[in-house]
């Protein structure tokens, strides 16, 4: 039996969008399959969908003469990775208890391993991203909520449950919505926009607030870049806030690198890498703390954690 | 040649006492000796003043035919542990670059590990106190200020510039005062009680506030137990900003027991220790983060910085 070099396939599944990706083993992506997730179709119409893009990069292993070895899918928790189980999933709907790898390992003939998508994520970027060669990484991802992972010596520290790197939880502030994600998520900060915009004040964005469309982090990117009085400063204090968390984590945590990506992050990194790596550096001035210390934007993009899924599903396995 | 025993002697130095203990292969503390650190007198007499402490327990070492194999220092930081550099110890009078190891080292012709006693508090009660056999553990030490320590499986982690665990300098609340020490620790309480009491509240402290004297955690576990009306709210409020950031602790990082210490735990732990962890499972509530939780008072009282310290020279000698 003569068989192919090995290969391991990679799934970033998320509340809109499956991504799988066929990766080599000097993790160069050879073929993507991305198809939209319809979560509202049910959790056995979405694996089955999971299962066909899969299939997808299956095929082109095939046409590369690789040897898939396994899957790595990072996915949207809280999750129980010995199981395999997600166990509940927020922003799909009807995930209780769904027990994906069994179903794709039964659906798919391979060994599948799970993970959640921040803590993917951050895995890809601190292994092969922007952590590269870096001991201690924290990924920091803004998104519509904020989301995040911790990497020691290119492991994923998964705390004593499996629900280290929750960075989005932490409180920042006083009163019921104190939490970072609660001012510094995309969510957060729509919501803020179309506040203002409402009470009247005029902004670019004011005919797309009034349709209650959503707030997308591009349109965040071009309401700062023409100067809107009602984004701009919106955008400033999310920043402020940010850089207090990541100021926080440094005191508790002491990384070498933060990497910040998630939406909001890629559709503007310069501007947000620059508040922050400031700001944070103010919060934390005077012990040392911050001379070494990088914070630096994502690099990987779209392939973040469909990567760190492949670091995963090599670790696990023991091919790495 | 016929050697003792293994032994190692543990050192807690502080602002105001010097601490140091005969430790045996099995961790029992055979012997201390106690005195005053005198820190105005500089850098140069309080090492003197340690080496003799440490010789104190040299001869329980002979008496006890025990080998002393190593010595272990917890000491105020930021410090340089691999150079064994006291880099600046802002309670310390004069200590900036205080070459700690090398000094006790020539002066006792013995191996000298040093580290911050926050981190030896922690690591003493992760390894043999409260922590004991579990895997992620925190210390949260609230004395003036608020200090801490991360030990993963037994091992201090130390980040990558060695100041992980600052857990009082996290951010918890807008404003200049907003970092956890600033709102629970001794000193801030303390401030707050004063403030009250000058501006013509009652309270069993009033004469003491007034005499402008340092109002002890002693004092306020007095205060307490006869429902004073100044101390009880201000200190409930300490509680919860507190358990706040315990909470964020455990999105963070995911321990599995967080050890609470520190004078103002130990004068009335329990008070403590129920409020705290009451309100930090509310705060992590609903995605099932604290249902393995502990969060425990530590058990070691005094030596916890000093067994620390014995468990961190035994690492680093290789000798555990």
């Amino acid at each position: 039996v003569i068989s192919g070099n090995p290969a391991v396939i990679g799934v970033d599944m998320g509340a809109t969008k499956i991504l799988s990706g066929l990766v080599n083993g000097k993790h160069e992506v050879l073929a993507r399959d991305k198809r939209k997730t319809g979560a509202g179709d049910g959790p056995k119409v979405v694996l089955e969908r999971v299962a066909d893009s899969i299939r997808e990069c299956l095929k082109a292993a095939v046409n590369n003469n690789l040897a898939v070895e396994a899957v790595g899918i990072g996915l949207p928790g809280p999750l129980d990775t010995e199981k395999g189980i997600v166990l509940e999933a927020p922003n799909l709907e009807g995930w209780t208890n769904v027990p994906v790898r069994d179903t794709l390992r039964e659906a798919l003939g391979l060994e599948v391993y799970i993970e959640n998508d921040a803590n993917m994520g951050a895995l890809g970027e601190a292994v092969l991203g922007a952590g590269r060669g870096r001991d201690i990484a924290m990924g920091v991802f803004v998104g519509s909520g904020i989301g995040g992972g911790i990497v020691i010596n290119g492991k994923l520290f998964r705390g004593h449950k499996g629900i280290a790197g929750e960075v989005g939880h932490m409180i920042i502030r006083d009163g019921k919505r104190g939490s970072l994600e609660d001012n510094a998520g995309r969510l957060s900060i729509a919501a803020k926009i179309k506040k203002r915009i409402l009470s009247g004040q005029e902004s670019v964005m004011t005919e797309a607030a009034l349709a209650d469309k959503r707030i997308t982090s591009g349109m965040i990117r071009q309401a700062l870049d023409s100067g809107d009085p009602v984004v701009t400063p919106i955008m400033e204090k999310a920043m402020t806030y940010l850089s207090r968390g990541c100021a926080s984590l440094v005191n508790i945590f002491d990384p070498s690198v933060i990497i910040l990506g998630g939406g909001v992050v890629e559709a503007m990194p310069e501007w947000v890498v620059k508040r922050v790596s400031k700001q944070t550096r103010e919060l934390v001035i005077g012990r040392g703390e911050a001379k070494d210390l990088e914070i630096v934007a994502a690099e990987l993009g779209d392939d973040s954690a469909l990567l760190g899924s492949v670091i995963w599903a090599e670790q696990k396995s023991g091919g790495a």
